[in-house]
């Protein structure tokens, strides 16, 4: 939830002159996203969004995430896709930011995802796995195991003060995941952060996968645990077997998840609730004055968490394994 | 800037089943607006405004509010419709909130507003002036002199804490308004609030004058010197006597500000200086956890203020008085 950076009408117009996009004819500030500033535009050609990327993001990274939307949106994915300049660019400067125009795309993020919800986010993801496999570019998770523990220094020392016992829980999960993380399964292209608000529906129908800035190269399962602990959980914490199985069910149709990563999924779990716990654990205690955050709970990632750490097996999840009795 | 509350998809198409403006395709949350939390919605029929009254809003309040931007509307003032329901209503509720869906206008506010949009920012306020006459509903001005001692009372021990001496330059100025604030000069529906940022533009062209939350009944000129505050200043705090006259002929030629008005016009000015003051530094002091507001300076208006204290007449403005020499 987010506008860092106010632009001028004229600035605007000006860098709109390098687009064929229309005559600008009002711009918003959106109350969304949280790395960047972002602006619902309407020209005399229809709906645009504009962002502002500030310093949380690299601007190096940025080829590779607008190059991903493109390649992505080539290969039949529903996801925007950025407008180029009338010399082919994708990537402006606006205010004093790296700005860029994507698609604006109808929809509405479910609020309260239902099994149809999760299925269709199974599909997309499956699918967003398979088209990345030929995208020539490639980025490295900062936010992978490697990052968690400069994270856990941040925030350990006032863990407890939200809740007993949590410095403990996270260092013991930390050492655990450090020592056991798997090497061997497929990596590729993931999402990292298709949570249900960078998922838009209309109806029941997907109609956008956006948000694609946390996008790299990491196990394909992780991205699915990400998803499986943001979409298949109940507001009062309880884990949802329908959902799970609705959105895993979904994903194996278009990629099959083999035996072994059947088998780290709940430890990807853990990880993937831990690294979510950590960055808003930081982002609690450092919300910085004037940038006009809401910090999400920590502590709803705390319960996911302790979920993940009481899960066997992949039959946990509800789903049903070929040629085993149900 | 401003989103307190979220609003469910189902509970938006719940709602918005009461409208015939369309099926909902996507909603945006703003940072617009300090009171209030505001969407803009694309459904199939185009694009509107969606409003929820958070609890600063007297909801006894929205009937004047709603009727009068209808009112205006109907008098030729370019501003936003309420739209109504099936049955003729024009508030709801949503999310537990009284709201309302407006037109949505096309146009961007001036951030460096120049002549041209003073001028026809003088325009649409002495016309918006005329239109209220026969406007039947009334509403005090919660906001007037009485009720700038409680707001001093609020944020007077800390104002010295942002400028030294600033806690006695208020008070001086809170008791000489008061015991010369102007009783007989013309009273009528006023605006109250049309800063740059609720009047919209394309080009030139004034294409939205909104927010008429603070509107009310009050002194005709008191409107005039709110204006004068707002438009005819640069960012360097310097007043700009073309961007006056161009506003102030601008009025005159729609309504002729009588000689008393005009003489009356700089301490309608300090008032509205200490008004702004008074509120931003009450909102200076207490802002509310998780409001994601970025208050304003209060001090742009103490600069305003020591300005209008400084102006011996309405000549000082810019403005020629026909039959005395210039």
């Amino acid at each position: 939830m987010a506008v860092y950076t106010d632009v001028a009408a004229d600035e605007l117009a000006e860098f709109l002159g390098d687009y064929d996009i229309g005559e600008l004819l009002s711009y918003k500030g959106i109350a969304e996203g949280v790395e960047n500033s972002n602006f619902l535009l309407h020209t005399s050609k229809g709906s645009f969004f504009l962002t502002l990327y500030e310093k949380r993001v690299a601007v190096g990274d940025l080829p590779f995430f607008l190059g991903l939307m493109e390649h992505l949106a080539s290969h039949g994915i529903v996801c925007p896709q950025p407008v180029k300049t009338r010399s082919g660019g994708m990537l402006g400067t606006l205010a004093g930011r790296p700005a860029a125009i994507i698609d604006f795309l109808e929809g509405v993020w479910p609020r309260k995802p239902n099994a149809a919800h999760c299925a269709a986010v199974g599909q997309v993801l499956a699918k967003l796995h398979l088209a990345g496999r030929d995208f020539p570019m490639t980025r490295a998770n900062a936010l992978s195991v490697p990052g968690w523990r400069p994270l856990f220094d941040q925030a350990a020392s006032r863990a407890d003060t939200l809740q007993h016992g949590l410095r403990q829980l996270m260092s013991d999960e930390l050492d655990q995941l450090e020592n056991s993380w798997p090497t061997d399964l497929p990596v590729g292209i993931i999402h990292a952060d298709a949570f249900p608000d960078n998922v838009l529906f209309l109806g029941d129908r997907l109609s956008g996968l956006i948000d694609f800035y946390f996008a790299c190269r990491d196990i394909l399962a992780y991205d699915v645990a990400i998803c499986l602990n943001a979409w298949c959980f109940e507001p009062d914490h309880s884990f949802n077997v329908t959902k799970a199985r609705a959105f895993l069910g979904a994903y194996g149709r278009e990629r099959r998840l083999s035996e072994a990563e059947q088998d780290a999924l709940p430890l990807l779990a853990r990880g993937a609730a831990l690294r979510i716990l950590l960055t808003r654990l930081v982002d609690w205690f450092n919300v910085p004055p004037g940038a006009m955050v809401r910090p999400k709970d920590p502590l709803e990632y705390v319960r996911k968490l302790r979920f993940q750490q009481g899960v066997a097996g992949f039959r946990d999840y509800g789903v049903e394994i070929p040629g085993l009795p149900a």
